[in-house]
């Protein structure tokens, strides 16, 4: 980024005080403001930060009136923080898709079928019979097998690796090292103790607006199709198994696996940790605290869940505090005992 | 895949009843099949799906006659589940071993021996002095390191590393983004504070028929190898120490973590997210459930263990059903110990 | 590794008997050793294989006589431990940095400035304006994103990816698919069930001598900085989120996840799979059991905390062993309820 204030002003719809030539380079806290940083003040609770930063220019409230002499350019909206939070969302999509163009080497396949404004890095790989949609970033080291579609306005971010077949919506995010249609974990025991694989020649069906986390791995179905649905958010090294179904808006914490052919509803919120048996139904809503483990299904909506094996939250509360005083607990059985043996 | 119903016929020994010349392009249930496809019927359950399903074929047994009338071509075979079931095999063997020749840019170094109907990738590297043998896939992103040896009939997938000195089998499949033979985690503590490096020098040695998921990490050893023996199948994001042995058709969950040195018999099952202290030595045909934490040497072969720390699944799960209901047996003592002050 | 009996004797100041001109290409412990191997003896528990080793070279304390004819030539020196520690030490050193120049393809962007001895893999990437000290390594495939800033002496691994802004210590090492800069899992609720994305605009800082394990993901900060104090140590398959901080000398084992914000002490040892909450800030010297779960600010320097969710190690314990006999535990309390009723 590289404005003058003035133009962050006349974007925020703000009054300058002081300096409006000088350069912006970057945003930041105001107690941690740097020459050539914006930052805001909106909580009066550090007002004091805004005398002494070293913060190029400093987003405030029309209504504040500064009581020492200020050093950094002041501009003047209605609302501090919502300015600056608008300032941030620019400067992040400005950033995130600021890339545009080919850089060499790279490789596709034939019969592709590419939108504009595509970025396509270094060494990142696209087979055969791809349709990559308008504004998609690909950036280097990204593997895109054979047929995969991906929708516009999405980001393939380095290292991650799309199998083939596999579509992605508009607007999914792909953090770096991800793998979305690797095969799933299918062996089917034989009588002498090994195991034969199971074909895995399903896909997955990321929708719109996914977020899959770095290290994240999405097994394909092993017919058919893995479902990430639209607005569900997946946090970094989590494992989903094949056949799995994620609902609309779901948000999961890092680290957490789900087994496959679980489907989870929609506008559930999983903590980190957590693991998910196979071949469970998940009622939309449902919260399951972080390192539980889910081994049945979940039939009421809102359920919140807790513990491994999962059971209610409070009760679970309730059994952990008992828990850890398990040791007083039984010296109060033994005190019951031997005055139960005195007296008989 | 590109067939048509008569070629599929002939492969399964069947006879065609309806349009033999149709294009058959992928395979699907029979309640999901579009045209292009083939399916399947076997349990009658499904028989409805037959006169509605859009898929081009459907396998029958020779002994069903249908009750209305089918748009699909049908093959009648013996048993049309295990045909179904060869036909994913054979589209699967021939999907999975497709791929030949080289894609540039790829890069190898010098004293390599490559085997015959070899895949390099784009951007795959493989280093010095390896020796690669016939019909090894290795995709696009993959490393090679000095000194591999790989046999035939492994593939090598997007992205996966494997470093210096590591000997995969045959029929290994090493899945996207997979890490064998980084360095393991060796630190001395020093009297200040601080820890100094251990060199970590072995190898990881993949024994035939090993399966090494997504994300999955297998450290090598500090001296000598870490080994996975034949057969034995390792899931997505699992972590395997330094010098850990994995024995011969063992099963291992996503997310489990196995420490240094720990020796894990053969055909053991373990489910996910478990953890394994080191230097353990862990008796043939061991089950640990999803979650445990084993500390402990298991010494008798067929045990089942469950829980954090880990001990008999039967025990396990009479202490966890009274472990729920905590707050009525803390209720329960409490009574009796309001009575008992009562009478005394 | 390639040096003579001699040559290596010379390094270790000390003296050979029998054929000193043998070339040595590895090292092993003694009762795996192979020709070309030097080994040692220390403890004399392991005397018997000294007769039957294969090994080119066996270290020997000067004070040691062979009570039998040996095959290797040995070499005397003070101490046979610490002699071949350092050999390992030397000779990892030497592998370590072996790499010198750049093979292609490589791509590099403008404005970078590179030091000297600097290794750059076949497909390895630098972005623009980046520093790249004196003797560092990057491998193939790995990437480094805009603006970093890379130490001297530091190995970036095969697959690892720096993202734009990080900054890299000296002497860190970066595993293989490790991802550090990523973007954190920020996602603000909105009234109509939908995520927004939170912008992520932060960095990573590895002070020195940080070792991040294969496939750990760090995520940047949302503002500011994330930070790995100097002499941390990440084993493999960690996640830290956006904001954490890890104290110098801080070691933690695989699979442990930090949520954001929440700020480790120095000199911490925590266990695998452990997962703290977010916004924490835990004391210097606090020890982590494995598979705990830490949702509490830590206050007192050298706690020691264990279960999920985690309390003080030793009433842990006395719990989790009562744990185990609960189903005794309840038969006792039946057995009072009895008695008392018949009494009353």
């Amino acid at each position: 980024m590289k404005f003058t204030v003035k133009q962050i002003a006349t974007l925020l719809e703000g009054e300058v005080a002081g300096n409006d030539t000088l350069a912006i380079t970057g945003l930041s806290k105001i107690e941690e403001g740097k020459p050539g940083d914006i930052s805001f003040l909106s909580n009066l609770k550090y007002e004091p930060y805004l005398y002494t930063t070293q913060a190029s220019a400093v987003i405030v409230d029309h209504s504040f009136q500064p009581k020492k002499p200020v050093l950094s350019a002041l501009i003047f909206v209605e609302n501090s923080y919502s300015a600056f939070t608008r300032l941030l969302e620019e400067y992040y999509k400005q950033l995130s898709f600021s890339r545009i163009g080919v850089e060499q080497p790279s490789y596709i396949g034939d019969g592709c079928q590419l939108g504009e404004q595509i970025y396509r890095g270094a060494f990142s790989y696209i087979g055969k019979n791809c349709q990559i949609g308008r504004n998609v970033k690909i950036y280097p080291h990204a593997y895109i097998g054979n047929n995969v579609c991906i929708g516009d306005n999405s980001i393939i971010h380095p290292g991650a690796r799309i199998l083939d077949n596999c579509v992605i919506g508009q607007y999914c995010v792909v953090h770096p090292n991800a793998v979305v249609g690797s095969e799933g974990f299918g062996f089917a025991p034989q009588p002498d103790g090994t195991y034969k694989t199971i074909p895995q020649l399903g896909n997955v069906i990321l929708e719109d607006f996914v977020n899959v986390g770095s290290g994240t791995t999405i097994d394909c179905a092993t017919m058919g199709s893995t479902y990430i649905r639209t607005g569900a958010k997946l946090d970094n090294l989590i494992q989903i198994g094949h056949n799995v179904d994620i609902g609309r808006n779901t948000v999961i914490a890092a680290q957490t696996g789900i087994s496959g052919s679980t489907k989870i509803g929609a506008n559930c919120v999983i903590g980190g940790q957590v693991g998910f048996a196979g071949h469970l139904i998940i009622a939309d809503g449902t919260k399951v605290g972080a390192q539980s483990g889910v081994g049945k299904n979940v039939v009421e909506e809102g359920t919140a869940l807790n513990c491994s094996p999962a059971f209610g939250m409070k009760e679970s509360m309730r059994s952990l505090a008992i828990f850890r005083k398990l040791p007083a607990l039984e010296q109060r059985l033994t005190v019951l005992e031997k005055k139960n043996k005195k007296e008989s």
